[in-house]
């Protein structure tokens, strides 16, 4: 198994790891990682035709190529780079939707230190255009999952130059976001909590 | 310079491989390659509020990765893996948009060798969700640029089973098409041609 700096699980696309994140699951929807429900979500969603949503592959810089013969090219250095964007989008019922996904074992607040100034503008520049853009975030501790809209994100996040608190607070996510439900197929059905964010985006 | 096996250029996001690119442009359009092209058209619609579309970053299947003392991890062993999806996709005004980006020597017909399955049924997906899906297909001879909707694509394709043709006529192009004018900023103002196949397809 393949870990990033952060600990995260490195899965390039959907298909091809799914066999080692299998390793990683237990029973029930503890000890599942919040990427690999997303892609299980997601991978229901397609065969569905509810929505078209794909986790994007990891940017990677490539320094060395070999070329075996009779043999595909071997990338020999090659170092993990930051993303510009957010791992998620696609469209659903016609909407664009553009996310990222992250957990906290932080029991009241979600430290602002896991999102990059490129994210937000990212975000910001996906609302300007009339998406849909959210965070999906699981408090591991309370096991509870919640559809969070980006320009509550984005407020939080500006104000912290301006002397306000480096995290979002848990009560805070509760009372705005959109709680995710647990189910059998999906394990999280997170688009019927983005449906009723699109509902009062729409209002 | 990193190239694929077919020959691309590796590019894995928009910014770091910028300066190895730019030894690949020429003066005016000939020269460059398409996806550079698309890129600088992608920044300055990003830089103008205009549009938010990226290229997504190559798949790659990571086998072995080297944690030196101090360092950043380093991939040591990995190889690229075929995309499920196409390379390109972002919100303009509201509208989800899906596209690839092929060029071709070949006078007289795009060859469907270009595709994939997974990537014909990836279109199809998006059409069904209401996403405006096309190619932007480069005839290198001519040196002409057209926005080709999938739907069209599609029919081509599927055809192709049926004892039809293995590829799309240029002709057919350059009727059903739109072509991309070239302009200086953005060279490739190919939302232009986009904004015709939206119009046609709310019809």
């Amino acid at each position: 198994m393949i870990r990033y700096p952060n600990g995260n699980i490195f899965n390039s696309s959907l298909t091809p790891q799914k066999t080692t994140i299998k390793n990683e699951v237990n029973y029930g929807s503890r000890g599942m990682t919040l990427e690999y429900v997303i892609n299980l979500a997601n991978e229901y969603y397609l065969n569905t035709n509810t929505a078209v949503i794909h986790k994007k592959p990891t940017p990677i810089n490539i320094v060395n190529v070999a070329y075996p013969n009779r043999a595909a090219a071997k990338i020999t250095e090659a170092y993990f780079s930051k993303a510009s964007t957010t791992d998620y989008n696609g469209i659903y019922q016609g909407y664009y939707l553009d996310f990222d996904a992250k957990e906290t074992k932080n029991k009241t607040a979600l430290p602002l230190s896991n999102f990059h100034q490129h994210q937000i503008d990212h975000l910001n520049a996906i609302l300007q255009q009339g998406g849909i853009g959210f965070i999906l975030v699981r408090f591991i501790i309370q096991d509870e999952i919640y559809v969070y809209p980006a320009n509550q994100l984005i407020t939080f996040w500006q104000a912290q130059f301006n002397g306000g608190r480096k995290s979002i607070p848990y009560d805070n996510i509760k009372r705005i976001g959109y709680r995710v439900s647990y189910g059998i197929n999906p394990t999280v059905p997170y688009l019927s909590a983005v449906k009723n964010l699109i509902t009062a985006t729409n209002k």
